[in-house]
């Protein structure tokens, strides 16, 4: 990634290749590299970690990036990751860096699990990429992205020169201010906060229930080292992710118990 | 949970409510509480932490499991966690255990990440619920799940007993032999291991592309204290497994990077 060479960015979101977030994506890293975009067919939000498994791919050629390469699939944004690898491997390439979003919406704290955004960053550190996923808290639409591109440019172009260590991707959230609010980056933990689900019944035309997933999230952590508290006081938030999902500190306990 | 009343033990998996697996599970903790069951209406393999936000769930009651309490669920592996714990909550209730599986198949090392079996115990230790998910290396809709009940009554009984810290679940494997090949059960962490993914292209009857995942799994992890290695030398795998991503050891790092 140092070599003289532009570095070569995959590109994915989970809010689907006609989002706005993803086009401001692409336009704030394409002098930055070579672009080529593979990004789901329809909204792929909530979609996790999940691959398509029991169905097969389509992906189609796009041209909705004007010069630059484009797919859109069929599939989750992990399957856009591992598909958009895999047809740069039967080119003897490889991406130097993969990036995800700009999601319409946070994916703060725990969110990260349910997150095809984020999922689709981890896939590529799994692949031993340096990935980054971009979340701007505004889940409109029609978002205005001109804010978070500055962070984005300053972001990439800092991963670009010094990636993280393999294995270890960055979760970026971005406060919905405008910029002269934006108190500057801060680097922090996933804040232990959690959904209060419920589930709206409701009855089809048929009368039949049916329930929607609604709830609330509730931020149990009061510490100040936190992606939640830094998006509250004003701060772009980058966590640094990895996918061990050891819990190392009862490693002992249960040795102790089924050992 | 160690009050004399009888655990509340929420069941689900990622193979569907008719997989063998699931009703191996129910059979083998039936004794040792009150058994809810929501499992997904079918095979929900892949799904990895996915939920459905973008279109509604439908829940239907199943007399397959005998007398249990049962439903089967149009969502995912994490929808039926999540809509479990609220019917029971309607009723004022709150499950003291949440058990998923057993898998048709392994879900070692990072596959956790891509499990619905794993994904829902995940969901399980957000809510604050003791949780473990299970594992048989077989793939087999018919796979014999004999020897497994056997762990799964052993390892339930301690993990009620001694429940793990709140935010730390169970992934359990258990390998394909005979009870008298298996020399216990290690604890371990999760493998380095990764998938290589290739797509096998193909062309469908009006000659369009479509692609299959496919790939090999591969451990670059040489170490003794991982899952893999447990169960290639026959032994039962637990791993103890957490939802907090945050990549600690690249905090400092990235501060120095980016703030």
């Amino acid at each position: 990634m140092r070599s003289k060479k532009k570095p070569l960015i995959l590109i994915t979101n989970d809010d689907g290749f006609t989002a706005l977030g993803i086009m401001a994506l692409v336009k704030a890293v394409e002098n930055f590299g070579e672009i080529m975009v593979v990004a789901p067919d329809k909204p792929q939000s909530g979609m996790g970690h999940a691959i398509t498994i029991n169905n097969p791919l389509r992906i189609h050629k796009t041209h909705y990036f004007g010069e630059h390469l484009a797919y859109n699939c069929s599939g989750t944004p992990v399957d856009c990751v591992k598909i958009g690898i895999f047809k740069l491997q039967q080119e003897n390439r490889k991406p130097d860096l993969i990036l995800s979003g700009i999601n319409h919406g946070s994916n703060v704290s725990t969110n990260v699990l349910y997150s095809g955004t984020m999922s689709a960053a981890i896939e590529g550190a799994l692949s031993g990429i340096p990935s980054i996923g971009f979340s701007l808290l505004d889940y409109d639409l029609e978002a205005d992205f001109s804010v978070a591109v500055r962070f984005v440019k300053q972001i990439v172009q800092k991963a670009i020169e010094n990636p993280m260590k393999e294995g270890v991707c960055l979760n970026v959230n971005i406060p919905k201010l405008p910029l002269e609010k934006i108190k500057g980056i801060k680097v922090a933990k996933q804040a232990r906060a959690f959904w209060d689900d419920t589930f709206d019944e409701r009855q089809d035309p048929l009368k039949k229930k049916y329930y929607w997933l609604a709830g609330e999230f509730h931020n149990y952590d009061k510490g100040t080292d936190t992606d939640m508290w830094a998006l509250d006081n004003g701060y772009v938030s980058i966590v640094p992710t990895q996918y061990d999902l050891t819990a190392y500190n009862s490693i002992e306990t249960a040795k102790n118990l089924f050992e």
